[in-house]
């Protein structure tokens, strides 16, 4: 195996490992030694992929964005051609979610990193580019559905795409178990429902 | 002063000390040491009011909601009498965003009791029996708003009171610095006026 990949892979490993980490006992819990535990390697190993927890807590949230949108890519391939935006959106939607072990995992190390992020200035700036990119992408989708008719032309892009964020608000009603993984899907729906013309 | 009054003012002191100690720090630093020097008070004064570390965590939260509603009141009695629900949510809706430094104080404090809430069982009783309570009291109001006649009868009220609660998932837009206070009100307002059939 080429070296290259190895260090990939190894990172991916220690990045699983401060995920059920955060998701089992917390981010405050999330340093290298409980992470290397977690591992099943050494504190030296870690050390020798990350230099300090932060760029360790950075790579692992990098990692959990980036397999959010692995998700979102295989949902969206299973859609129609072209996939409808509100299908494209429900997709996005259910996998920001912790709906499954997967989504719950990068939930919980994406909310956890948003309360690292409001006391590190270097996280904060990191935490606030990740979200205003997930935002422009879905304020894309929002215009580009304005523009093609599939959203009316009264609504305005910037707040509807504020507002589809938002849902990710049902967040917390789910991880308490206040409303049923379907409930928070049947809210989803009706807010699409309203915000489309047509269906998907 | 009377002796009941004394204990639960300085049950306050410690409670808001641990607010800051959660808003500038996080709560991986709220231990009863950091929060005692944060509070200006010796280690052994607040194991005088709280027993654990979990007691004073759970008082903090339950204060933080207090204050919330005690806001929420304040605000709802400069409404009309009897208030129109749509003024009466949306007072509530923006004293739960971290829109001035109170509201996100206890913002915080609540999003990190959350977190806590997932690997805690205790903690996680409380939070979501607070929650669902919180829950309850919208699906009321907006229940009784559908009765009114100000919310039409075809939408499901436990729907809505989600969709609601869910406009809290603004929060990581607005502590991140990604929208403007300005911007997630003017979510707010375009959700509320699509709810209701009549204007507050």
């Amino acid at each position: 195996m080429p070296k290259q990949v190895d260090h990939r892979e190894r990172r991916e490993t220690i990045a699983r490992a401060l995920w059920r980490v955060v998701e089992q006992r917390g981010i405050a819990h999330a340093s290298v030694r409980e992470v290397a535990q977690e591992a099943g390697i050494s504190h030296g190993a870690v050390q020798h992929y990350f230099a300090t927890r932060e760029e360790m807590l950075v790579f692992a949230m990098d990692f959990a964005s980036e397999q959010t949108s692995r998700r979102v890519t295989e949902g969206v391939r299973e859609l129609g051609d072209p996939p409808h935006p509100r299908d494209v959106l429900r997709v996005m939607l259910a996998e920001m979610l912790p709906l499954h072990p997967d989504a719950r995992a990068t939930s919980r190390m994406s909310a956890a990193y948003v309360l690292e992020a409001l006391h590190d200035a270097n996280i904060h700036t990191r935490a606030r580019d990740g979200l205003a990119q997930g935002r422009d992408l879905v304020e894309r989708i929002v215009r580009q559905a304005i523009t093609d008719g599939h959203i009316g032309s009264d609504r305005d892009p910037a707040t509807e795409t504020n507002l589809l964020l938002a849902l990710t608000g049902l967040t917390p009603l789910i991880e308490l178990n206040v409303i049923e993984p379907h409930e928070a899907l049947t809210a989803v729906d009706q807010h699409l429902d309203r915000l489309f013309t047509d269906k998907g």
